[in-house]
């Protein structure tokens, strides 16, 4: 059913936690009044014609018709053969840019503070083709593929992601010191891309000195894009810096017009239903989404009814430093939203 | 000139800093009585018959000799073609172990404190191996070799070090999830490692894991091996960890028993000749390297110097915090091992 002035958006709650974490995100979407109503979907892999792993074709419909999607965290069910579910999305909906915002919360205590960058990985290719070959007995090779296509993609997305969201540089993260030609392909299509937005700064550094001076001093860093494997690494290590995956949004940009944010924790079996999980990681990817989609303002109202919740230190769930129960914590939320639910 | 008693050291002394805080190294060892002589050598590249470059006969033949070398930073002369000097001295040696121990020095502040871990890098091969070609146009692969020689001895390498300085656990750092064949055959043989050596707890771990948790709490770690990218990054972000390669040491382990210990630092020209320069991570890659000789009692003696000094804060290099000359910073080293030079 379609309701005037609200755009749909395909809700996958996943497993685990996930329909407790995606609950908490739709009471704060809804005292916030945010414009958006949701169209639930399970992903969960299953066999299709010709034996071939596919997520539900009313799920992949509703993904398509939407354009918009929020995931909760999946596990991948132990069977034979069977992808994980991250890179069956990846590969199904073509999502070519994995984006992490990494920001210091305040009131929320790790070795930083001050963190506030960006990691954007190119997500289909480089380390990730799947090819491999055993050569002769015990020598084994993989795949690099690098395509200057992929990278004018990821690279073009990163200059833009810098432009709307009013960042001042991008920094191109590679090994063409090693690799020559494939690092050398991707580093390239970034200088153009850098050609043809003057008003961004743009720099190359080394991966290995990025980590190095990630750790001495994150706060030098504003957006970085990188390939595939170096963007795994980084973005789970700047996630790391800001008190890790519990409270770190992420957002997937694939082709014609789809993206899907999610939180990328695991489903914490142990604590599922029990009311204890921590939305935050959800809810910030969720407010990652509000952004994409144009609506700027609702994004901030509950971006900082999360923030101040946190910094209040009150009202906290256990993995935050508190006692209160994620109902709680989400209530707290939901009044800092100007509505008492 | 043979001297009974002393063991002949093959030293690089390198360029830009290097002789200072080679010459600092020196001093050090004369004043704790370590039973080492010098013998020095220039490994810059030259051009050897059939065009090759090649590092001087009798620095090969120096190190052949000696087995063991101690090594300062050495720019890379720009010439066409002119090989990284990391990458051609890997090579000629054959130095398949890259070793870091990174330890939280006392009185140098950085984010985290006890830190206490060592980084195993194999260095000869996987994405180094220098192999690409273009596909077609616009397409470009990248060739990571992994073999099952190369994968055993840096396995093997990795629990033979943990027992020998009194390690309890070895973590093989890896991305079998995603390269199967790969990174599958390098797990294998450090699983067949433990199975040998059962006294070394043994774990695997994802590489995007290790980043995450390293910079969340890196007391956690301790042995940790891996192929060569992967400890690429992870030995810089661990320098990162415990304030950066002006204090971290590191040691290349060679077949036919050739080991080089250098500091990873650059050349930091603009300091050189000036006496500024921190001797710290040559002289604790010179303890390794005592250590590794056998000669234990030395290396604590000059280590306890070196952490000493640190910690009474008085006596420092710039970089380090304070406002000593390298000379005076050795001076107080000195003086700790108990001789007035
Ligand atoms: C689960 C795995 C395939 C995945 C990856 O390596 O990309 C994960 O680490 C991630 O970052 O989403
Ligand atoms: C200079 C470069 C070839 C080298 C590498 O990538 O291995 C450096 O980063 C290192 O770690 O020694």
């Amino acid at each position: 059913t379609f309701i005037r002035g609200m755009q749909t958006v395909t809700l996958i709650p996943g497993d685990g936690i996930g329909p407790e974490i995606s609950t908490a995100v739709m009471r704060i979407f809804e005292a916030a009044k945010a414009p958006i109503q949701w169209e639930e979907r399970n992903v969960t892999a299953i066999k299709g014609p010709g034996g071939k792993w596919m997520i539900p074709p009313d799920a992949k419909e509703s993904m398509d018709r939407n354009k918009i999607g929020l995931k909760g965290p999946l596990k991948t069910p132990i069977a034979a053969g069977h992808p994980s579910m991250n890179l069956l999305l990846r590969k199904t909906f073509d999502l070519y840019a994995n984006v992490r915002p990494c920001v210091s919360i305040e009131g929320y205590q790790t070795p930083y503070t001050d963190v506030n960058l960006v990691t954007i990985r190119e997500n289909t290719e480089g380390e990730y083709s799947g090819i491999e070959h055993l050569i002769v007995d015990g020598v084994v090779q993989s795949i690099k593929l690098i395509t200057e296509q992929a990278s004018q993609r990821i690279a073009e997305y990163a200059f833009e992601y810098a432009k709307n969201n009013q960042r001042a540089s991008v920094t191109a993260v590679h090994k063409a010191n090693i690799m020559r030609m494939s690092d050398g392909l991707f580093l390239r299509k970034c200088r153009e891309a850098a050609e043809k937005h003057k008003d961004v700064k743009f720099t190359e550094m080394y991966l290995d000195t990025v980590c190095l001076n990630m750790v001495q001093d994150p706060t030098q860093f504003d957006v970085l894009v990188m390939p595939n494997l170096y963007g795994d690494i980084l973005s789970d290590l700047c996630a790391g810096l800001i008190g890790g995956l519990g409270v770190t949004p992420s957002g997937n940009i694939g082709a014609n017009g789809v993206a899907i944010f999610e939180s990328v924790h695991g489903t914490a079996p142990d604590i599922a239903g029990k009311d204890m999980a921590n939305p935050t990681a959800l809810l910030l990817s969720a407010v990652m989404m509000l952004r994409h989609m144009g609506l700027r303002d609702h994004a901030k109202k509950v971006e900082t009814a999360c923030f101040d919740t946190i910094r209040d230190k009150k009202v906290l769930t256990k993995d935050l430093g508190g006692n209160s129960k994620c109902s709680e914590f989400t209530e707290a939320i939901c009044q800092r939203c100007g509505i008492r639910l």
